[in-house]
């Protein structure tokens, strides 16, 4: 009798991915170019991987998988947790956390302590926090890659949250599957739904933690999670995840594609001395017109984060609609202003 | 003292929409075009711009700005009602809503009664009688547009439906704000919210009329308005609605401009014979690859309504994930199939 088909579920998902961090790693050359062949050198070592694990179901069930899957593969597999330090107790339940994943086999296991800022509000700061200390762990055990648990409805969330913004697909295109330097960041479950990772808990006895945090109405995305996404699919239909996690995918894809054609349209439309020339502009679609636009802005020093796109709209008139208005301000100091048919951004 | 700011909104929203119709009348020739010219034809007969009117707050808004704003610009302006038949006594409202137009000054004003079939189900069927019958009218009366009362709230509706489709960047990009042959159709309100509309027909005194269907939960659009947005809006923050119209645009323009260069790009993917290489369709974005092999899928007879993205993606992987898979079987009995290095897709 084969394994519960949540557990099958989550091992495949991870097998597949173990795959591809092979692929990639034995891509690499063994050595540094130019240094001499020698045999231990043949191959690469046996690769690390690690799984991020806060001790919820989606990483404990992520972890599980990962110490069943990676072993018959011939690679190491170990786990990290981070302590955000924001409740008390915390650095017990990270120690917690380490005796389950060593219990699962992984092996290094660690527990690493942040100080989470305030920059961007409190779920931007624990993210960065805990990114910059996965990096920093990643480099540390010289690991292959990072296992991340987000599922499907963490991913149609992300959707929700980019739509929110009203700032264009690419903050309709979520996580990706692959992210980091390197395609360090790997998330094995953006296919899967939260429900088959908890299902699979279950069935391996696994105990899970439930970040309180996660049912916290102060955070914008448990009040998506509690109730807008629940009210959407109560008018919308039970696919509405599947569809966000969906065009998150379609979404980013479009974006990549629209990027690559403003990167290359950008070189025709300068004159020979680098400057934007509007009739050139006005012949791009809108599309890659804004995109020019947003780049040169970002070039001339304004912050991508502050840059909306009503800034570029009003630019994209400069172009479109020009009746001798005057200079567009920016955020970061950055002015924009026609002058004799030229397009002229820079910091004031 | 100038007129309250709702009243001064619609009215603003309706000139510049009237400007814009001008406009491209005035641009279309008076006469055929080798016609001997006459004193009579040396301008265009006073443009005809009807309203879509259903007595509801936003339709009713419309009707009470084109009747002031039109005759200041030297447009004639009617009314149209659609009576759906969908209710007992609809065909007295329908008599009703015309006598309120006529009251408002428009000429002509007239009540058109429709079958809704059933194909689509219930909404879609509605949609589908409702612009025949404005089509007919438009070409009945000779009009030169037809004016449609929909808000930034329907838009993020649309946006929401789209979403749930999950089917990419056209489903989000909701109603142009110009649409139909020829652009006959024109949404003033696009950028406006409800609350102004009603809040114009208030101080106007006008009376509006509540469609019962608006807030009949067996219709999607229902409940999304009534239950899902709200709840977005509590999890997400009050500019949602704002968020997801402004998305409907990015989106649009993202698409045409995508739509454009898979156009393009097709004629570059084929061989002598008219066949699609495969070698060359690997080479492009997967975002234009794909939308060209929806493009083949349609024209080789696949009905475009019937053709999701999961069976794009199956075609796609005979591109990008070929080990020797068989025919493709898509909706409209179209094969898609690998042969000798070309990608045929033909009804089988």
């Amino acid at each position: 009798m084969g394994p519960h088909p949540a557990v099958a579920a989550i091992r495949l998902a991870v097998r597949r991915v173990l795959h591809d961090i092979l692929n990639d790693h034995q891509a690499l050359p063994a050595q540094p170019a130019g240094a001499r062949p020698d045999r231990t050198a043949e191959r690469p070592p046996s690769p690390l991987v690690l799984v991020a694990c806060s001790g919820g179901a989606d990483s404990m069930a992520l972890a599980s998988a990962l110490a069943f899957e990676a072993p018959k593969l011939g690679v190491r597999a170990g786990g990290v947790t981070v302590d955000h330090g924001l409740q008390s107790g915390s650095d017990l339940r990270a120690e917690e956390v380490v005796l389950r994943m060593r219990g699962l086999g992984l092996d290094p296991v660690e527990s690493v302590a942040v100080t989470v800022g305030r920059e961007g509000g409190p779920e931007a700061a624990a993210r960065d926090a805990r990114y910059a200390a996965l990096d920093a762990a990643a480099e540390r055990h010289g690991a292959a890659a990072v296992l991340l648990g987000h599922t499907r409805d963490d991913q149609a969330e992300t959707v929700l949250l980019g739509l929110a913004r009203g700032s264009g697909i690419r903050s309709l295109s979520g996580m990706a599957a692959v992210s980091g330097a390197g395609g360090r960041y790997r998330r094995p479950f953006l296919q899967l739904d939260r429900q088959t990772a908890r299902k699979a808990c279950m069935v391996q006895s696994l105990p899970v933690w439930d970040d309180p945090h996660n049912a916290d109405p102060a955070y914008t995305r448990s009040r998506l999670r509690h109730e807008g996404l629940p009210a959407l699919e109560k008018a919308l239909g039970k696919g509405v995840v599947e569809a966000l996690a969906r065009t998150a995918q379609l979404s980013r894809d479009d974006a990549d594609a629209l990027d690559a054609w403003a990167r290359e349209a950008e070189a025709s439309v300068r004159d020979a001395a680098g400057m934007l020339e509007c009739a050139k502009l006005y012949a791009l679609p809108p599309a890659v017109r804004r995109r020019i636009l947003r780049r040169a802005a970002i070039e001339a020093g304004a912050p991508a984060g502050a840059l909306f796109a009503r800034h570029i709209e009003e630019v994209d008139r400069l172009i479109t609609g020009w009746r001798g208005q005057g200079a567009i301000n920016l955020p970061g100091r950055v002015v924009a202003q026609r002058q004799g048919g030229r397009l002229v951004i820079r910091q004031g």
